[in-house]
């Protein structure tokens, strides 16, 4: 038999079917732990506020502590026919403690409770989320460091372009990470406000104290309109925005090492712990995890899209439709946190092939611009040098020979300009070294980066630290 | 301690993190029917080809159909070191059956293997759509057929337009949910291809007969590519568009329900069993299975997203990204399948409110097109009538009145075309009678479209007939 | 003749066709006014740090004034052999001044010149949509205090559920554009970092300095890395995922105000101007452009879900893919600015009926919460009360009755606890007034709210002046 | 001054800047034949039916054809004050001939004769689509054929995994490209019903002969409920699918290509017209055709979202929102379009380079499963022998060689079944022709692949006679 709490309007019990369908419990019942800080929270409030008595709030509260030693210790039946995590333990509440469990939820609905539960939610995952992304910038920074000396070839369109460092590669996506913790500290802060007292929709006739329960809770402010506080999904939206950039960082990541793992590139070699086999191909050692991992960037951009296209076109205030915020949601967190872990360790665990990089350098034409930077240097215009190189180029291809391989004679018949310090300009280590502006490649600036990166960690971990001075204890 | 059975070429074991996230055993283990099915297919080619004895054929065969048993009475233990369902079932069988296991995987690969197993999944769940779509194609015509006088209000931009026929309105769901029931057949055939036998990208050097595996599991062709046949997600994407196409019209179904239950429409009243109260409110009836349906539209939308996403710039042949395709897959197909399920049901208990209906048909201007039709008869040309008749409606609004409500004298000082019978021309029940073009309201063309879908739906039934004669038992 | 700047190294010219489909002139022409204020503070730098002449510098920056005198003036023929905005105006400038603006493009790439162009003009979008954003709620707030007496019901699921102050409604709005306010901002700062100097991808060879071209231009920062410079793309999808977001609240508003449009609803009227008819039905009066923006929500998420997942999978640094990364901005901010801009118009335009909202609110059960809330201040536990009252309205409806028009006898049939003060707890404007919590919607606190909106305004004004200053003028 | 012809209702104009908000002249003036078409199909209807008289008819259809003239020879001013291509056409028309022209729009809505102008235009571009698909099938089979003999290796998780033809490779791409012909010709089937006649939602009171349209204009079908009719935009979300799909498929070719191109493997050669260079770079020749067609897989993905959002939870009948079904669809068409038409070409010219693919195959052990193969050949269980041939691998690793150079000994040592004719056994040749399985990648099925490609090729193009001969002239 149907057991909704809600049953008194209606003569014919919810059929099953129906019933399972609009349960949420089967995935919201990981929010168990702010569900009930929120109830105690919003409980001593009430009591506080004369709405109930301190009797039923301290028995209210006893009786959560004890429901959430129950679900901590498995001790907890979820059922399906009370719906929610927030009946589920409303339900246990009143059976255990009687009718001051009614008195629950005076002055507050489903609605701001479910908001209330979800941001709190959200909350602490942006904050491990951060944390994660630090552990992974700081794996970046210290592969760079441990290799600071590799020369690699730089690509566009896959082409090799210009000889870079490898730390020079490995900082660029230290750089995206930074974005993407600032991306997530908004997400934080448009999360961090306070939902309850906001009722069904319009606020309550009761004489509660909201700002008490942001306090308890931890928050830094309180929704000012009640409509918008029940509506508001931004902070999910603005979170899988958030998710699918980073996801988006991760599978170019991704992509650069399956590449450098594929024997034409033969760049790294994975640790085995981050590899699988073939049940048909006994050779095979594949970089699972980074193509599982580029496969989950389009799934959180999925989970993206279902929610702004849920969202888009409902009136307000709530509508069951948005029901459907939380499964993608869960499911980003899990993707995100776990890529990131693994990340961290899979990069920690890379071994780099210093030689194989290095011959790629050798043998191709990237060196191509510092030839032509080289004659702008002597007095060519940039357009004019530009072609003359591109001549050199066409010149070796055709003799099948590098640059480095040209003669003077063959210099001097391209441009009058050319001197012997040519062959010490087109180097792999003099084009590296000599991309010294501010930001680019040379071994100098690769080394401030790095001292920058330190300072930069610092900051974030300063942001971490506030994050866990607003965690929630029970 | 990690039992992957491709260890083989690995010193190390696989961390237990990783192992997790790379397992699909929690998810494809829906799929354990297919695979037994499938092996027993291949096992019985190989004994036919002479590739394994009919000794070990048959210790196989007995061994998988103790092993199907064993999981649909529940008594098998799925383990997330063994990955996935196909290593799951093939260690037990091994376990059980001794030497003769280790035949089993012989000329197939885990590629082509898991692309049988969801090539035969997704048939056979197509064939199940395409009933519950049948099904709610039905009750659409039982209501249509029901309601077959009522008349209401034909919207455009919301906006009342034009008196038409419930039944009408009911009918173009059911032309909708016809095309839908053709994509999905689309799917079917471009599904209904046998890959095993592909290896893991090349063919086989064994001597087998693909033909035959596809005989055994009624498979109307092989893949002529082996390439393709393990790089293929078509069926997938394809399913994903169909279903996303699908949801999209029950999510406009279900905006209308939503709709008419309100009380500003109030022109249809629910079975209590497919509504839902409120916590705070004790007056609500909710909607909230036709809101959740429209919510979930957005979700399988998300999955057709995260599929081509996933798919995009993946070179050949197998990727590990495309583990991603079936959690998505597997969702959208409970989802489709509820929202058919529940529709049917909803729609055949929903009470239609035929007085308010009519009420709301002639409070309107929704006769205002027949008026300019009227004149259009009498001779004037249609721009200048719908002009006049624009007038008609301005003066009516300024006047507080209708138009049925106007005098003779005020139609002629619009035109002097106008003649008493047009006070008859411009009441609902003739404005929908007349609008008898084929395809049109009128009642004898509804009637027409409900003989045309009986027939419809005998050749659709025909089709779910051939699926069903399709179906794999073991 | 094709003229492509770079053919040096070709034999054959391009073909026709695939010049037309990889030219981007035809819209990023609109980056005339960036690409030449970048131009200048290159060549002044270049200048400054003596790798040009002063005397080339000259020529360069009045070659390049006069060129943006004959864009403005629509002097310029911009010519797809040329590619893009970027080759047209050098080639121009080169035709003009000669050998001079072959240097222009010393010491960088097309990859940071497209780059700076683009942060340019998205920092300067970004500010124009602020602007509109901060226009469009103070709408709100004018609509809000010029109504602020008007109770209209309040809904969840469609259904009338409280009765709410129609102001209050409208501050919902208000907020939501606070938030999205506040995450343009994080856009700007995000794109605020200049990233000319990078090069191709590895920094350059010339003893450049960054930073006095990021102080000539406005910038906040310099792009660290160089490699990240020419890869990133971040503050192009978080312009759109802000945008998508945005779109999604207006199709919110879109939905409502097309409700209140329907003849069922009748809630407010739009000005002609924002209307339009019907080719066909004289009497139709269609919110077509709340229809549109609605419709062009879906759009913006297209062009999100298109930048996602063309950037995905990319390896660094610069692919081709990424020129694909400005038709759907450029379309996103005309669309994201003309719904602003028209919005902001439509609801100053929009007449509110003030009757048809509290007839709507007097004829229905939406005080059966503070019925509830009655009882429970008597004493009765919340779960009780709520029950009590969901039977008093299904009394009613079997009654055809209103809460409002029991007897005493019937009340107190109910509970004990019902005293005659029960009518006057009950009234709408006594429903409204008592919803006095801190955010609630009480006249008190809509007014509490509207004097808060006030200073949020002037916050974000100063914002825009932040952003006015930093505007770039050539 | 504004000139809608729908102004009569309305007491001001329309603001300028909604209305070119709301206009869609700019993008649908491309269907100006098709309006004309069935602007001539429908006045000759309503001559036939003694609707209009035959005079009337006559000037209508001298009238129109004029102005296609016109339109053709650039000789037609499209106005955005006039919104559309229908009412630019249809005011031309009424200046033109007078008062006849006014009668053209009896018994038609502005809604039913979109939807007819849409139907046609689509079908038309499914047609020019498909036809632009089987030339790329036979680019493939062309080039399948000129390098029958090359080798290449076969991948898995982008490792090498198997020897295979790139003749065999080649293929897969046109079985994909089949499918893609198969669900446009679904397309086309859904797409092929008449739409005209549905009037603006419910039909028309005019005795209209609709077959009679539909047989002009051949159609194979009439839409049979006029609701359906005009809200039905499902042949538009369904072009989009099937694009998106294909795209996908190009997006894959695409990410071969390029990869084929680096320098790492160094598979193909590309015709310089099918590549570009660098403006910093010299040496640079960029496969930028497949990089843009592998971003403009994102874009087309983006447009079928923004449509299935848009279409998402509108209530019948029509809704303004649908007017954004057209430019996603026309730069789907066009991308689509263009993106075959390109690879026809790439492939052709693309230079194929033989030794160094074979010689990529000899230096790896992608022999593996040979060896494996082998041994299960010679009596052991397939689980084993992977073991033994994973152990020889990882031997040959230590020992710095590849299988082929291991000595009698050596193989003994890891299992007795070795004998001399291992040898043979593992050569790639051998490998290649060993998989002989049906659908594999031996010589000999892959010679059965290009004959059974012919017979398919054949097929295909009676299909595209078949489009050929329902394509409409005026």
């Amino acid at each position: 038999m149907s057991e909704q709490l809600w049953g008194g309007r209606f003569s014919k019990s919810t059929d099953e079917m129906i019933n399972e369908f609009q349960a949420s419990i089967q995935f919201d019942k990981r929010m168990y732990h702010e569900d009930i800080a929120g109830s105690i929270a919003h409980a001593r409030m009430l009591a506080k506020c004369g709405i109930i008595s301190n009797d039923d709030c301290q028995k209210i509260t006893d009786g959560l502590k004890a429901i959430l030693a129950d679900i901590e210790a498995g001790n907890f039946d979820f059922s399906i026919d009370l719906e929610d995590i927030h009946m589920n333990i409303e339900k246990r509440l009143t059976d255990r403690i009687g009718e001051a469990g009614g008195r629950l939820h005076t002055a507050r609905s489903r609605n701001d409770q479910v908001a209330l539960d979800t941001h709190m939610y959200v909350r602490k995952e942006t904050a491990d989320v951060s944390k994660l992304i630090l552990d992974l910038q700081k794996a970046f920074v210290e592969t760079a460091r441990k290799y600071d000396d590799v020369i690699m070839p730089g690509y566009t369109h896959l082409q090799r372009a210009q000889p870079i460092l490898f730390s020079h590669h490995m900082l660029a996506y230290f750089s995206m990470l930074c974005r993407d913790f600032s991306r997530f500290k908004g997400v934080y802060e448009r999360c961090d406000i306070m939902p309850l007292g906001a009722g069904a929709l319009a606020g309550t006739t009761f004489p509660i104290d909201r700002q008490m329960v942001a306090k308890q809770l931890n928050f830094s402010a309180v929704y000012p309109n009640s409509l918008d506080a029940v509506s508001d999904r931004d902070y999910i939206m603005e979170f899988l925005a958030a998710a699918s950039i980073l996801m988006v960082h991760l599978s170019r990541l991704s992509e650069e090492i399956v590449l450098w793992c594929s024997r034409e590139f033969s760049f790294v070699e994975l640790d085995d712990a981050h590899c699988t086999g073939s049940s048909m191909m006994p050779q095979k050692k594949n970089p699972d995890v980074s193509e599982l991992v580029r496969g989950k960037a389009g799934r959180t951009i999925g989970h993206l899209m279902a929610m702004l296209t849920t969202v888009k076109g409902l009136p307000l205030a709530y509508n069951k439709d948005l029901q459907e915020d939380k499964e993608g949601l869960f499911d980003t967190i899990d993707t995100v946190k776990f890529s990131l872990a693994v990340y961290a360790q899979l990069i920690r665990g890379m071994k780099v092939k210093k030689e194989t990089m290095l011959k790629a350098v050798q043998e191709d034409f990237s060196n191509a611009t510092d030839l032509a930077d080289y004659l702008v240097k002597k007095g060519m215009p940039f357009r004019q040098a530009h072609s003359v190189s591109g001549k050199a180029v066409h010149y070796c291809i055709e003799q099948h020979k590098w640059l480095e391989d040209m003669t003077m004679e063959e210099f001097k018949k391209l441009s009058a300009l050319f001197e012997p310090d040519v062959k010490e300009a087109i180097r792999p280590e003099t084009c590296v070294k000599n991309r010294n502006s501010y930001g680019g490649t040379s071994y100098a600036q690769t080394q401030m980066q790095l001292t920058a990166a330190d300072q930069i960690l610092k900051e974030q971990q300063d942001q971490l630290d506030f994050y866990s001075s607003r965690k929630i204890k029970i």
